[in-house]
């Protein structure tokens, strides 16, 4: 007992300072959410396994974290399969449910569980934790949240536009410049398609991202080394020196992938995505990058990432359009575009460029001195008539020592006191002090009001 | 793979109106807690083993969910225990971890392992889903949420009053008309001192609770049959028989206590506490009531219960004042006060009574149906704008029949949507229709933002 108590690795505990910024972010991308018509949802911590195994490779059903059976969870387990201490064996048994390891998931089966009583198209969003047993390391952790929208149920690009926006929204508010950075999988296939080597989407983005690095040849000769043909690097050459804006590498691609069906099938996607995103007025640089490759084996589409402009931290949002999210349940062909917003990391940037707006620690505006019964008697209506206007005030509970009282204050960095004692009490007034400055001066309850609620300033009364 | 999928049993999927629905709940206690000064905390959804077990007593050790151990959870098993399938000694190893089970031990924890970051009386609430094993049943779910506020690290008898005002402000935000019952462990105590059963204080709150329904003469039949002697009997009968109204009753009690001095501290401290209410500007009833025995093996003082008036669903809040929260873990002598709202059964009120206001539903406001691509063309910019000025809207986002996408808003339970065809194009206007009335009129796009938002009406145009 004598020894400190403490939190599984990887989890965190989160004080009142962190709670109130990490509000704010969730906060202002609900807001956006909303007021893009998502719905939200929420689905529980726990799945049953049979939902989750499977779903993300071999390695992700490793950073399962499983549940427990109750009650006598040995009994269905095999004699043989404890003697020989068959981990995987008696896995299957002991445990039938898990922890919730994304969103995705978790969203398919609930579509499908309730595709009765949703309206299709549906807008949803999610912004619950999830839980990963992977090695925690700096900024990885084994609880972290996660805020998802997605479309269900429709074909349009006019979602992925809309995606654009909430993106441009959010980041706009919450004052991160951003670069929202966009690709077309179907452009990928088709460049694999005409270099002939329909497997090499990956290699092939690789290169890409690599031109700027280590320059054309060094590129060609890595491509080389991986098995690729002369002929088909001799084709992708073009496509390596890519240059201008959107619309002139839109241009050139045009040309390029000329014998592709699928690849001119993205470039119309990704002409008809700009002109939407020129219809909004959107405040956020965009640019078509064919180096993006997240989500390979999943998306379909349009791939999205999200980087800030003034901190270098990796992908801050990311997502792109799915075509069988749910067939998996066995409901097939119902496609979505979706992206998420990474909370931990946009924390770190709003941290790091200081960009916390003061407001965002919703902490106590003003603090009343507690000198004793006959004035607590002589506060508590006025506190009361602070709160029913509409400040966030307290009382010290304590007859302590005024420095004490302060001090809490202080470190409470609530920004005004109010002082009333016998003198106040005669002429029905309170001193109020700002903390910050130190200036204090003898108000009226209505007075004090205006003032601490920011409506005036003391030196104008 | 044909099968629906499902969720474990005793857990629960929110669509988009129960989330929204729930949100109103937990914004509305939370909004009251900030207002009181009270900052937020969250801790993991997992703890250690060590900090939960042997805090609930045997039977909620039972109904912790345990996360099975990643890895070969095996290899540290002794042969014996896999052999003899004891459960007991096998649980012991392959499990170090467990879902929260409340709110409370986890914020005991806190306190101990952050007891320099924080300002102490420490003004915490916390919000968040917690996991329990029970047997589901109606109302009864293996995850749902607590709603917690607490006062730690001081004595005073104001924060008592501050959580009753508290309970006032939330309760009349949310429209329930409520009583707040409130007891004291110390008068439960001298009660029993004073009849010489000082260990039958729970067959002493039976009792009286009793009186109403079967008489005097059938309770001391009971307090017999549990072999409470006579003479202790007859000493109980005036407290039994107690009437009137809190003062009436704390009167007559102060003499019927004379004799202990934990009783007449319990009703000082009642009597200070009804001091200290009158004082806050209370629109909910308060009574003393001494059948109020909750959490008496935990509570030293006051004992708080909420009781909706007009549906009768039990409690929907209570707590209490406790004197070593943190002794558990190493850290002993602090007291604190605290309630915990019922968000599930305060939802259950909600809907029974009716009471859930329609903006509860942060559904869109504005559907533009959409025509075709010049019509989109003309709509996205009206779009950014009507939402930059605040309005949740949305363009249905494919070419769909008009009756589709007018179903689509009428079950989405949208109010308003706006037509934008070849004639309103051509005069630069959106046509508006209220989707109850049936009512539509031309309008700028001004006039379309000030009807939707409420700012004005169709026929005052």
């Amino acid at each position: 007992m004598a020894q400190t108590p403490s939190i599984p690795k990887g989890t965190r505990d989160f004080l009142p300072g962190e709670v109130a910024r990490r509000n704010y972010i969730f906060n202002t991308i609900r807001d956006v959410f909303n007021r893009f018509g998502f719905q939200q949802i929420e689905t529980p911590a726990m799945e049953n396994l049979s939902t989750l195994l499977g779903k993300y490779g071999e390695e992700g059903d490793k950073l399962l974290f499983r549940i427990l059976n109750s009650g006598d969870f040995l009994s269905g387990v095999h004699e043989e399969s404890l003697q020989k201490r068959d981990t995987a064996a008696v896995l299957r048994t002991v445990a039938d449910k898990g922890l919730r390891y994304d969103l995705t998931v978790p969203f398919a089966r609930f579509i499908v569980q309730h595709r009765n009583e949703l309206v299709f198209p549906f807008r949803r969003y999610q912004i619950q934790p999830v839980w990963r047993a992977d090695r925690p390391q700096k900024g990885r952790y084994r609880e972290f949240f996660q805020c998802d929208c997605d479309m269900i149920g429709s074909d349009s690009l006019l979602n992925e536009a809309e995606l654009v926006a909430i993106i441009d929204e959010v980041f706009t508010r919450l004052g991160i410049r951003t670069v929202v950075k966009i690709n077309n999988r179907k452009v990928l296939a088709g460049i694999a398609e005409v270099i002939g080597q329909p497997k090499r989407i990956t290699d092939i983005t690789v290169a890409i991202d690599k031109m700027e690095k280590i320059g054309l040849e060094k590129v060609k000769e890595e491509l080389s080394e991986k098995g690729i043909p002369a002929e088909a690097i001799d084709r992708l050459e073009p496509i390596l020196l890519l240059q201008g804006d959107t619309a002139a590498k839109l241009s050139l691609l045009r040309e390029i992938l000329a014998a592709s069906t699928t690849g001119m099938t993205g470039i119309a996607e990704l002409e008809r995505l700009w002109d939407y995103m020129t219809r909004f007025d959107l405040r956020t640089a965009t640019e078509l990058d064919l180096t993006l490759a997240r989500g390979l084996n999943y998306y379909t589409g349009a791939i999205f990432e999200v980087k800030a402009l003034d901190e270098n931290i990796g992908s801050i949002c990311g997502g792109g359009r799915y075509d069988d999210l749910t067939g998996i349940f066995g409901m097939p062909g119902v496609s979505g575009v979706g992206v998420s917003f990474g909370a931990e990391r946009i924390y770190d940037v709003l941290t790091l460029l200081n960009l916390f707006p003061p407001q965002a620690e919703e902490t106590t505006q003003l603090l009343f001195v507690n000198f004793g019964p006959a004035e607590e008697a002589y506060i508590l209506p006025l506190l009361a008539q602070t709160r029913h206007s509409g400040l966030r005030a307290e009382i010290y509970p304590d007859h302590d020592k005024m420095k004490k009282q302060l001090n809490y204050a202080h470190r409470k960095a609530i920004p005004w006191v109010a002082l009333a004692g016998e003198e106040e009490m005669a002429q029905q007034k309170i001193t109020l002090k700002n903390m910050t400055t130190g200036e204090q001066m003898l108000v009226s309850s209505a007075e004090l009001i205006k003032v601490v609620s920011g409506a005036g300033k003391i030196s104008e009364l």
